[in-house]
């Protein structure tokens, strides 16, 4: 039916092979299954939203994809767009289902988000993300803030990942450090603090200095916050040996504190309160969240979030939030070109059911069946080759074991494992693979 | 965010509450499941095709999203759409990535589509469909299409549906009828036939004398075609009976037959013979595939396809097909609609960890660890409240045992199971719930 055109790739929308596809199916597994043991509920968005709710925060809007009928008739009113994170149709799901939910609401999200970046950036316009957000009605006890750092490390741990760190810190504390300086607005200086990792120190202090024209002393005083970094709960004292003093800078070092009191059992390093932190998006509040792999620190933050007591609000009050989102498919992007990981098996088929003759096809057929019914994916091989031949397709696929059915009334079947050549007497509705065979799993390297 | 936009829902793009979308996704599993126990690969593609290869085929273009950037130059030259169904995609993917692909080619693929129906014909604008196909590489021999049935009775079977029956038929034995006839172009009575269900034998009469202007006997040798429905390869001398002969016929009814002799095991009434049904698509060659839900006829047949000899052609060859499509979304909207079927619960979680004071929020932390290390959705609640409230807080959402940590030095932690009250000492590290409990199940009524 597609004689006439011509096939080319689409820059920005990546597509994979079947074996890819299953690395992939996997990891999104492993986000499910994590989300769920903690409790989170499964929740599914349409693809579109309207476009002024796409375009209600300014600096997004040049990214948006939006949608039209082909033969529309030029009079659409209600323009719609595909959504570019899974932030606004949730903002939008909880007013719209707000009497029908429970709060907090619990609810994680793995779906495409479609962005029309210039290819040129190399970025992908269609892509995997994993959300995961707390919603309350009226209010949120920061006990959600802290269950967030030991969730994204079991996260980050999920991915084939060699160390990954999770990075916190509190809006508040950068807000009440500028305000203890005298700073009420401190948007420039967050974004200067935040470049620390691109332009290193002296960067920074020439950004604080000669863009942001602070006085030097001040300047000091910022990259001293910023250098602060470490476990536990050390940051406060750091923070007060700064001689820096502000209500809102207290109440900031008091969450943080909590958030990483909670992760004290986690392995030593998981988490880490590190100042200089910031996120470049103006609705985060309170806690923020980042993350580095060591080894792809180019990546940047694979999974990050933060409090944003503004997350949506209605007629009945607001709905504050706190959340965090893995960008799956960077990930995923990056394993499976640096080949790091890989599926152990080109197919969900463990046992290639040999085809003796056209005229036992239905004894095949019913040898896989029966193997089926006690799961363990058989298929029965569609042509009477030579075994050598059915062999070998099994082998190039990874198919790692072949049954051949009993050629004679009183012989036994018999199953191959193909990788020993070990064959032995089998019954279909009685024989089991080992365990580690009977899925394809993943392969790190 | 959003304080400033109007939510309204958007007609024909549902959206689900978390517990109907544990619904969803674990029926999506099951399908997902038995693909890959039949040895189908997993497979995504992007959201987007080139307008050109959507449009291919003329009847279906009126329904196409088209995207586009919105702040676009307007010198767009590669305009995309969303694509509508699954087919073209793998038509597409098949000939992109032939070399790379194993032949014959298994995959299925669940993904989401968009058509740009009217929103008052009540008909969705996006919505999942599950579609597995067989790809062969020059040739694709019949074994494929007579494993069809059965997976398709499996299918249908992973729905909670009363009883589904599979309906069989063969394009050649159409246009072999048709030339036995002397009709070469049956087209006409082919669209006629399709409405049997619709319009009655009567009806369809009517159509073939009146609109189609066939002779009184030639429609009478129509009808009793039509009218061939039954299990097993019964068919074959039924059609005899009729006294049309041509070779093509012949052939059709030869491999109708080995299709219907490959599902024999199946439970009686599963899969029927049914002359009549076409599919209105252009594209089938061979093998057709419909289903009928019993109490749902109105849904139409929500599992269809067949085989397609010319489902992507290239420089090295044709690569024939054959295949069907589930409409999920369809199914899971009556379902749904209709109160069929629902989860046991509304959330994952399993167990909820009662937070006895401020003091001891590390404890219940440790518990709910605990806990989720062994599989078990578990969380601690948030606040310190009477245990009656957080007793109340799971009984709301469905969790089923509470869990209460010892509250003095040399006690012993307690779980509830809060539908029979039952409370017994339990052991974070050792306890477990009655398998039924652990996940959510769906419930049918």
């Amino acid at each position: 039916m597609s004689k006439t055109s011509k096939i080319m790739p689409l820059s920005g929308f990546p597509e994979w092979l079947p074996d890819q596809r299953m690395v992939e199916q996997q990891l999104l597994d492993r986000v499910r299954r994590l989300a769920e043991l903690y409790g989170f509920v499964p929740l599914e968005t349409r693809a579109v939203e309207p476009l002024s709710h796409l375009t209600h925060q300014g600096e997004t809007s040049k990214e948006i994809y939006t949608i039209r009928r082909l033969h529309d008739d030029g009079a659409a009113s209600d323009e719609l767009g595909l959504h570019f994170d899974l932030t606004v149709p949730l903002a939008r799901y909880v007013r719209e289902f707000r009497g029908k939910l429970r709060f907090p609401f619990k609810r994680y999200q793995i779906q495409k988000v479609w962005r029309g970046e210039r290819p040129q950036e190399g970025r992908y316009r269609e892509f995997y993300q994993a959300d995961l957000d707390v919603v309350g009605e009226g209010t949120l006890p920061l006990h959600f803030d802290a269950e967030l750092p030991a969730l994204m490390h079991e996260l980050l741990g999920a991915f084939p990942v060699p160390r990954a760190t999770v990075l916190v810190n509190n809006r508040r504390i950068l807000d009440g450090f500028g305000r203890g300086l005298g700073r009420d607005d401190t948007a420039d200086v967050v974004r200067a603090l935040d470049k620390l990792d691109k332009v290193g120190i002296s960067g920074v202090r020439e950004l604080l200095t000669d863009s942001v024209g602070l006085p030097a002393a001040e300047a000091e005083a910022w990259l001293g916050l910023a250098a602060i970094r470490g476990p536990g709960t050390g940051f406060v004292d750091e923070v007060g040996a700064l001689g820096v003093k502000h209500e809102l800078l207290s109440e900031g070092l008091d969450e943080l504190a909590t958030v990483m009191a909670a992760s004290s059992d986690l392995p030593p390093g998981s988490v880490l309160a590190d100042l200089h932190i910031a996120r470049g998006l103006d609705y985060y509040t309170g806690t923020i969240y980042e993350s580095v792999i060591e080894g792809h620190d180019d990546l940047g933050s694979v999974c990050s979030g933060g409090r944003y007591d503004d997350l949506a609000s209605g007629d009945a009050g607001d709905l504050p939030g706190v959340g965090i989102s893995v960008g799956v498919s960077r990930l995923l992007g990056r394993f499976l070109g640096d080949g790091l990981v890989r599926a152990s098996r080109e197919t969900p088929t463990c046992v290639l059911v040999a085809l003796v003759s056209e005229e036992t096809r239905a004894r095949s057929a019913a040898i896989a069946r029966s193997l089926r019914s006690r799961g363990i994916a058989a298929e029965a091989f569609h042509e009477p080759l030579r075994f050598g031949k059915q062999i070998r397709h099994a082998d190039r696929r990874g198919i790692p074991f072949v049954w051949f059915p009993a050629m004679e009334r009183g012989e036994q079947d018999t199953v191959r494992d193909i990788r020993s050549g070990e064959q032995v007497p089998a019954q279909a509705h009685a024989w089991n693979p080992p365990e580690a065979d009977l899925y394809p799993r993943l392969l790190t390297s």
